[in-house]
This record gives C-alpha cells, sequence and structure tokens, in this order.
C-alpha cells in the first residue's frame, strides 16, 4: 500500500508494518494506520474523485488502507443519503441542518462500513474465515458482508441474544455459537476459537483497519457538502469507533487540503450508559459504567475503544452531550415526522443530542450541523411502538373518526 | 406533460386528459399513462442518461407522468444495487444472474417507488393529504415519504394490523385509523373519507400513476446492464401493479430504442393464493381466491390490478410459477447465504420461482436471468427466525463447538 506508511500505537506510540491480520499492540492500546499524505496528494483530486462512478465506499479507496489489487467487497456499502432539513433546522434554531441516513446500508446499519473492510482486509490475508462476538449491528453486517463474498463466519452471541437477530445471523448463513454465559464468556470464548483456528477478527477495536472503514460516512458527507463542513456534526458514542472513525476521516481531508474547517463533534451517549461523555464532561479518565438503556447498540459501560473516541472528542473542541431514553425515543419521532427517517433508538441518539445542545444553547443560535443516524428502526420494532403511541381504535364511521381526531387535537381536514 | 399524450382506459380505451387525480375509468377499468415517445427520443438519449449525476428514480424523469416543474420527492428513491450473482447462476444453471435488492429503499421496500410518484402527483394536484388504506408497504411507504413532503397522511389499516407495522406509520407521523372490521370494511371506509374530504388518494389500482413510478425498477435494470436485457425477469405477484409497471417500463424502453429485446417476465405466486398465475396456467380469466400464504405482502385473493397484470405477462410470454411456503424460505435463506441478500417472504417469492423453473426445466440451462427482490428481510422477523433454524446452544466450551457443529456436518477449521 504505496499509501500507508504504517500503524502506531495510540498509547506507546510503537509503529507496525501495516499487515492485514494486525490486532492490537503489544501494550494493549490500540493502533492508528498513518497515511502518505503527500503521496495521497499526488494522486487523489477533488475533480478525480468528481469524475468516478463508484457510489459506495470504495470510492474513495486512496484514503482506505487496501492494496490497488483488492477488489471492492460485494454488496452496495456506503454512499447513503445525506438529507437537507430546513424543517428540522428552523425547529432547533439552526441555520442548515443535514441528516445522513446510514440506516440505508445494505444490513441497516453504518456497521456494514467496517464489516466490508473486514471483508476486504480478510480477503488480502488470504483468510476464509472471520469471526466476531457480538449480537448486533456488527455481527449482521460481517453475516452479511462476508455471505456475499464467499466467506464462512464464526459468530458468537450470548444466549439471551433476541432471536430476531440470531435469525438475521441465520439466514445468512452465519455459523452461530449460542453461548450459555454472559457477554463476558461469549466474548472470551471467541477470542479462544479466534487463537485456535486463526480466524480472520472483526472486532472494531481489536482490528485497527476496521474504524478505516467506518470513516467512510465522513468522507461522504464532505464530498455531498461540496466540501463545505458544517459547524457541527452529532453522532451516537458506545465502543467509541464509530465517532473516531468520524473523526480520522475528517482529518484526512484536512490533511489533503479537501476541506479548510473541522466540525466540532458532538458525542451522543444515554444519560443511563455515558462511560465517555462522563469522562469529557469530568476532565478525567473513563471509568465502567451500569449499562442501563434501550439504546442497545450504543449500551457499552467498558467501551474498549476509548483511547481514540476521547482524543476525537478532545481535538475536534466537541461536545459531550447525553440524553435520556423519552429524549431518544422523542427523537425517532421528530426524525419520523419531519424528515421522514426511520432510525433504531442508537441510531437518533445523535439528533437527540443536538436537539438537547439546541434547547441547552451549548450550540449558538443560526449555526449549522450533520446529524449522523447510524441504524434502521426496522432493526428494534419494540422501541418503534414505545415510541410512536397507539392509533385511533374506532368502529367503521366517520363521525367516530372525527370525533376521534378531535380528542387528539386534530381536525380532519 | 409534453411527453404524456393522455391516460386510457385498458378495459373499454376511452381516454382522459393525464390531469393529477385521475382515478379508475368511468366504465371501472384501469387508466394506463400513454406517452409520446417521438417527443421523449428527441429529448432522452443514452448519453443524455449516462451525464446525469441523479441517483435515484428521477433520474428517468422524462419517462415519468411528472410535470418539468415538479420538484424531486425527498427521500432517495430508487437506484438500488443490482449484484451480479455468479455463484447463484451456476447453482441454477444459468449462465448469468443479477439480483436486484429492491428492500435497499427508504422505507426498505419497492413500494417507495409508487408512493414517492404518490407525493409528487399529490403536490401536482395542490393537495395536502394522502390517504391509503393498507396494513403493508404500501402505508410504510406513503407515510415515510409523505412525511418527508411535508403532507398529511390519514392510512385505514384493520385493526388486526401487526403492532410493528403501526408503529412505524405513527413514527412517520400518519394518521392512522385502526378500525373494527375486516379489510373490505377499511377499504371502504377509506374510500369513503377520500371521497368526503378530497384527499389525494394512493391506492396503487386506482391511482394510474404509481406504476409509473413502479416502472423505474426496470429502467434501472436496463441501465445498471447497460441496456442488454436478460432472457428473463422474475418478479413476486400480489395485485399485480409491479410486474405491470416492470412491463410498461420495459415497453417504453423497447419504444425509444434503448433496448433490442424484452424478457420474458417470470410471475411469482405463492401457490396458497395465485388467482392471476391461475389464470394463465389455465387460460381462463381469474376468479377470487383464498389468501393462504406467509407471504403477506404478495397474499391477494382479489387482485386489483389484474387486467394490466394478466397482459404483461401474456405479452411477455411471461412463465406463471407458483412457489410453497416452504420454497419461498428456502429461497431466502439461498439469497442471503449466497448473495448476502436478506429479504421478506413476498421479496424472495421471484427467486423461488426463479429456482423452480430452471429446476423444472421451463426455462433452458444456460439463460440469464434477472430476480427483483421487493422487500427488506427485516420487515418480517417472525418469518426469518422460521427460515434461518436454530444456532448452536452450547456452554463456552470449544470442544463442545467442535462437536455440535460436527453432528451437522460442518467441520471447525
Amino acid at each position: 500500500m504505496k499509501h500507508v506508511k504504517y500503524a502506531q500505537c495510540v498509547r506507546c506510540g510503537k509503529r507496525y508494518d501495516a499487515a492485514p491480520d494486525l490486532t492490537n499492540c503489544s501494550c494493549g492500546g490500540i493502533l492508528d494506520v498513518v497515511y502518505d499524505y503527500d503521496y495521497i496528494k499526488s494522486v487523489l483530486t477533488k475533480e478525480v474523485l468528481a469524475g468516478r462512478k463508484e457510489r459506495s465506499m470504495w470510492r474513495y479507496r486512496e484514503l482506505l488502507p487496501v492494496e490497488e489489487t483488492t477488489p471492492d467487497t460485494p454488496l452496495r456499502v456506503g454512499w447513503s443519503p445525506l438529507y437537507e432539513e430546513p424543517g428540522l433546522a428552523a425547529q432547533l434554531g439552526l441555520s442548515r441542518l443535514w441528516v445522513k441516513d446510514d440506516g440505508q446500508n445494505p444490513t441497516a446499519s453504518l456497521k456494514d462500513r467496517a464489516s466490508a473492510m473486514a471483508v476486504a482486509k480478510a480477503m488480502e490475508a488470504g483468510a476464509k474465515t472471520i469471526a466476531c462476538s457480538s449480537t448486533g449491528n456488527a455481527a449482521s453486517s460481517l453475516a452479511g458482508n462476508a455471505a456475499a463474498a464467499g466467506l464462512k463466519t464464526y459468530i458468537f452471541v450470548p444466549d439471551r441474544a433476541p432471536k430476531g437477530k440470531v435469525a438475521q445471523l441465520m439466514v445468512f448463513g452465519a455459523n452461530v455459537i449460542s453461548v450459555k454465559g454472559n457477554y463476558e464468556e461469549t466474548f472470551k470464548m471467541s477470542a479462544e476459537a479466534i487463537e485456535r483456528y486463526g480466524w480472520y477478527n472483526r472486532n472494531a477495536a481489536i482490528n485497527p483497519y476496521l474504524s478505516e472503514g467506518k470513516k467512510t460516512v465522513a468522507l461522504e458527507i464532505a464530498e455531498q457538502l461540496d466540501w463545505k463542513m458544517p459547524d457541527y456534526l452529532a453522532i451516537s458514542v458506545g465502543d467509541g469507533c464509530t465517532i473516531a472513525g468520524v473523526w480520522k476521516g475528517l482529518k484526512d481531508l484536512y490533511a489533503i487540503g479537501f476541506i479548510d474547517k473541522l466540525p466540532r463533534l458532538i458525542s451522543a451517549q444515554s444519560t443511563g450508559c455515558c462511560p465517555l461523555n462522563r469522562a469529557i464532561l469530568q476532565g478525567t479518565d473513563w471509568e465502567p459504567m451500569e449499562e442501563n438503556t434501550i439504546a442497545d447498540s450504543i449500551s457499552v459501560g467498558v467501551p474498549r475503544n476509548a483511547d481514540k473516541a476521547l482524543a476525537a472528542i478532545r481535538e475536534s473542541r466537541g461536545l459531550a452531550v447525553c440524553v435520556t431514553d423519552e429524549e431518544i425515543l422523542a427523537a425517532a419521532c421528530l426524525l419520523g415526522r419531519t424528515c421522514g427517517v426511520f432510525g433504531e433508538p442508537a441510531g437518533v441518539a445523535g439528533t437527540a443530542a443536538l436537539k438537547k445542545a439546541c434547547e441547552d444553547g451549548l450550540i449558538e443560535r443560526g449555526a449549522t450541523a450533520v446529524s449522523v443516524v447510524t441504524g434502521n428502526g426496522l432493526k428494534d420494532v419494540a422501541n418503534a411502538i414505545r415510541a410512536g403511541g397507539e392509533p385511533l381504535h374506532i368502529a367503521p364511521d366517520l363521525s367516530e373518526m372525527v370525533k376521534g381526531f378531535a380528542a387528539r387535537g386534530v381536525t380532519v381536514e
């Protein structure tokens, strides 16, 4: 990879050759891929990009840690729509607001970007099998992207995993191991199996390439905005890999001169589980927290990518905003009703945090912002039911309909 | 609309001006939009199209019944991925096979194409409100697309409608009327309300514009295949509007010289509900049938667009192929495991029918085909569970894992 110099530990600074099967540093720290921006500038210009037909994350190959000869992965991951939302902007006191609907990915979440990268790197490593432990979007995106590429997967889930999510993995043909034990035991079993069989490891905070896949969401936003960056970029935060990826993408673009401004990140966590935001707000290191929120994809009490995430939020002079489950459900409805975008609870937490930051005066009136919706609402129908409320239940009689809506303050007309 | 001549009843031939709020002919027949292909040829060439940046169904405006001044609807509908699937092709004895994943639409089904058209025409008609009766993809796609455009919706559902689907409508802010009665009573109530309040009518077999929206799936397939058409195109059939739309799109392209071959349609219905396929197979007119299949989106015993659908299948020298629920579930797994595409039961019925047609020798070996997946598997998790089977349930012990997979014929390696 002529455009990649090496990988470097964010904790101790140790450097590693960018082999496709890199994991953590010997000190336990997470590695970061370091690019040769001078080389990239010599081959990638805005004009080159504008002329490219590819509409997927692989549009940005010069900024991605893959060999030139590595084929694009089969599913169309990325290039999700960025909608300008003047109505919602006005409601929040922003001058302009865009919503990036990353639920519009093959398996319906932003995680497809990381899993497609895992598949690409596994193929470079000559691996035939990828493994991870997860019950959520990481698992389903891995199962889908790997199936399309003809790779086998082993996915370890704790036996409390929701049947629907397990079914999706089974339909994608994953070898699913439902472990009689808690998540920690499940994770340890997966680590033991990966070690024993030499499977390719898809764990976002262990494999340094995955957040490089995730960063493509930021690259797309920038290009979709014609390289004019907003003041703020709001996104939900669990393990920390996604916000770290977003920041990496923005810094890449800044380094090669495609953008001349870096937005401030808004880190959205739940009040019920916010170890990273608590660290930011208190100016301390992070401590584990209970996991007490409906937003399951960001319900991470022990974030595995805290180092990169905290650095990203701090470097960007970011805002740490915690939202309650009620605020998350309200944001789901707000996005649905104002924008026609249907997000899962973790997916809309960024919008909830953006709204709260506007209301609390943390963001100046007239600012501009992008809010990323990270997963589709169909992923969690139970909470959509909680968010949406009840329809009008009536006999087939128009006068009953008029009366019923009147009681809700709706005039039928 | 310079490119539209008029609308014409497919039954009695009566012509109507193409007003935006057209419904059925006075004889009860369905109207068809008739284009001025000479004019269209003068303004639309393959080169013009190739230079266009728009990647949504509105890319094909010259072939769509909207005014030049009508704005694109806000959600990104269409331009879903078309995947070539050599592995599945080989399994089926086809020389080439492509899968169009139309579950990759904003509300996760092909119906977004019709609902976006409904929104565009409602806006032309100056309507502020759109209504329909449905519990399925038509309803959710209308709710989402209308919310994004700032239009109100009234959606009538029978009170047996699944809570999850109703929740999606509520999140999109639809005014949902859950009617204590069966579907027929619900439909009648909606018709009465639409008449009384003058709401814009989104019912695919009453509003002739909606299948013009649906036809964009065929336009895209043709362009994605660089105008080289396959021998067969398989798609699931319920009301008949979708397959009629697909055929209309193909004939449009043939009329303006973009393609020189029309694929034969494969009409996929369930053995438990196949009034249209029965009519084709028996060479008779259609008769109502019981609705007895898990593929709810095509469980239509009284198809409302039989005229156009039967004409499409017959004109194309199409195949009517009925598949059992078991074959549908097997096709869901086949698509998931071979292609990484996750479809709902009705969504994968086309693939099930294509497979059956290959196995039964209805299709010659070495033929080429496209199979359209019409809706996302997340729409129906219960049936995904039925399709996917059980994971391995074990204690956290690697030797148990090896033993468990061995019992399934899987060697862990």
